[in-house]
């Protein structure tokens, strides 16, 4: 089976699902009603044990395994200095993530949460030895400031690749949630040029901070990015006009990056496998985006976690129509970090739900009638 | 000692207290900032690590130890019909936290949260059996709505018997940190009495949901707050214009509960011994106002959890000066259960802080001199 025809046969499996799942939903309802608490007093945990199961269609979801995936990549943007941290940092920080050092692993290990790290396209001339998947798509992308970051056979691979993937690891041993994370020096540039070009946003409104640059390198990517999407308008022009998945392919190869089309596949491959996915920040969600753009029935898939002080990341969020996330942390770090909180919470989700006395099991009295009330007044 | 006496103790030890430890708070600023991430990239929870450093003057703070104390009490006033459940269920509920069936079982469990019980007066012949601290300060308070809550001297003992218990088990094996909890049909009256008096709040913006009541028991939450406040006038009025810490017992004496004081007492226990202290919901926050009362220079000890849908969390907050909490999950159960999700992001922003590599150890490169990046443009 080709690329294409691998993304084309995911989208057909993710819409022949019925989600959410309407059965196991009144299951975990009707399971919530009868815990030992007020009826919604656990307000958004119950949210998420609901959703959970509707996803996975199971009426008493239970985290197992859970997941998350950094695809790390580098991009030729940061040629035009975008970044506050030179490229090799990419590189650097997966060495990091492999033995362990990294926020990802720190939160990662105490949620006990597997981490899978993805060479998605490093600059590298020699693999990086050590537990991560060899996925590489190039030395990084083209610099989108000049012409467009990848040919399109190239942005179908990244998909593809991100399906096979998740594929491969859901075989293996099948994961029960699965986080987004990356690694990329330049890529909330990419991010933001494909939430600008998608949405028709002035990049001026959708530009952060990043890793944390200074007021004149701020203007410089935003000049970068009006550039890339000035340079790419054509293809862009055109990618508004055609059909998924042609659209969403199209606009990865305009603007890149590979970790991002490798996460666009991720999501893909857990949607077609009813697998919850946990947004982790502005790249993540991009990503989701694309997905989704791949096929709307995606976003049913997906959680947004938390808020990050990225401008673009509320933007993507409320393009995508994925509600409100449930922290806001004020973090920006990206590899999954807000992600795995998140998982951790929809781990206690389900815990409370399967774990929690009913009010029968534990002899406590239910709601009073309120006829019993109104004899007090 | 004879409990006005252990409470100006315990005042004199809290405000001879140096918080936040400069020296400390200092340390930890500077090893976040060599960690292998962006600077600030972790948002509140490098605050968060900041923050128990200074309370703890410790410049590594580790959660060893973590404990949520939930103390439980009736409320004579539950005869108004203010409540969707009866009064028996703050004992039954007391039975389901000894059995391990609560919401609050399950998130400490996984969260490896010390959970300790305390019977502060709830309304039973004979004692509960099981693990759970006997301090029984009578069968419920009186109703508010006729009269003050409890005695003056009762009041002091309440807050007294806090301090003690903080005490004994903190010299047992010390704690880390510590959650408020509670639990008591019909709390979330007397606290909303408390607001209402302590801020010259009207009860109609203070009053919420409270378990599930419905619209006509709203109303007559409200008119029954209303009559506490009119009955308990003169008693509240003389509140105002006495000093700490008098103020702080002549409010609790007026409107309640006796887990409410016990947990007031608590607080000052932790804080004289340099122990944070994360707060709950509106009960909980009550209690640690009444603290505040006590000693102004408490509420620097503090960490607000979570949001709570009852409009006097907020307002609560608001009077304490404690900041914005961390999470809003529109949780509103009580029994410490928002404080033991927010403990665990105290222990990961702890871990985050002693566990990830530095840039050095690491071998990634720190942010690259403005320089540079001039040379690209």
């Amino acid at each position: 089976m080709n690329s294409q025809q691998l993304i084309d046969n995911t989208v057909k499996k993710i819409t022949c699902l019925q989600v959410p799942h309407q059965q196991s939903l009144d299951s975990v309802v009707q399971r919530q009603s009868q815990l030992t608490k007020p009826k919604n007093s656990l307000g958004k945990l119950e949210g998420l044990a609901e959703f959970i199961a509707g996803v996975a269609a199971v009426p008493n979801p239970t985290l197992h395994r859970k997941t998350i995936v950094v695809a790390a990549a580098d991009h030729g943007v940061t040629e035009e200095g975008v970044s506050a941290y030179p490229q090799e940092v990419t590189k650097q920080m997966v060495k990091n993530f492999l033995q362990g050092g990294a926020a990802i692993n720190v939160l990662a290990d105490n949620f006990k949460i597997e981490v899978i790290v993805i060479d998605a396209g490093i600059n590298i001339s020699t693999p990086i030895d050590g537990p991560l998947i060899q996925a590489n798509l190039g030395r990084g992308t083209n610099n989108i400031a000049l012409g467009p970051a990848m040919s399109y056979a190239k942005a179908t691979d990244a998909i593809a690749r991100g399906i096979t993937i998740f594929l491969e690891s859901h075989m293996d041993s099948p994961t029960n949630i699965i986080g987004l994370g990356e690694m990329g020096i330049g890529n909330t540039t990419s991010a933001a040029a494909l939430i600008s070009a998608i949405g028709r946003r002035k990049p001026s409104a959708v530009v952060g901070w990043g890793t944390g640059i200074n007021p004149s390198q701020f203007k410089q990517k935003v000049a970068v990015i009006e550039q890339a999407l000035e340079v790419n308008k054509d293809a862009i022009n055109a990618a508004h006009l055609i059909d998924s998945p042609g659209k969403a392919i199209s606009f990865l190869a305009a603007l890149g990056g590979f970790e991002i089309g490798v996460l666009t596949g991720i999501a893909l491959g857990a949607a077609a496998n009813r697998v919850p996915i946990v947004i982790d920040g502005v790249i993540s969600a991009t990503a989701v985006l694309l997905a989704n753009l791949v096929t709307p029935e995606l976003k049913k898939f997906t959680i947004p976690s938390h808020l990050s002080p990225e401008p673009g990341h509320k933007i993507v969020l409320d393009l995508l129509g994925s509600g409100d996330p449930m922290l806001d942390l004020q973090m920006r770090l990206g590899e999954g970090s807000g992600a795995a909180i998140a998982i951790n919470l929809c781990d206690i989700a389900c815990r409370l739900l399967n774990d929690m006395a009913t009010f029968a099991e534990a002899d406590v009295s239910t709601i009073k009638p309120v006829a019993k009330i109104e004899e007090h007044k």
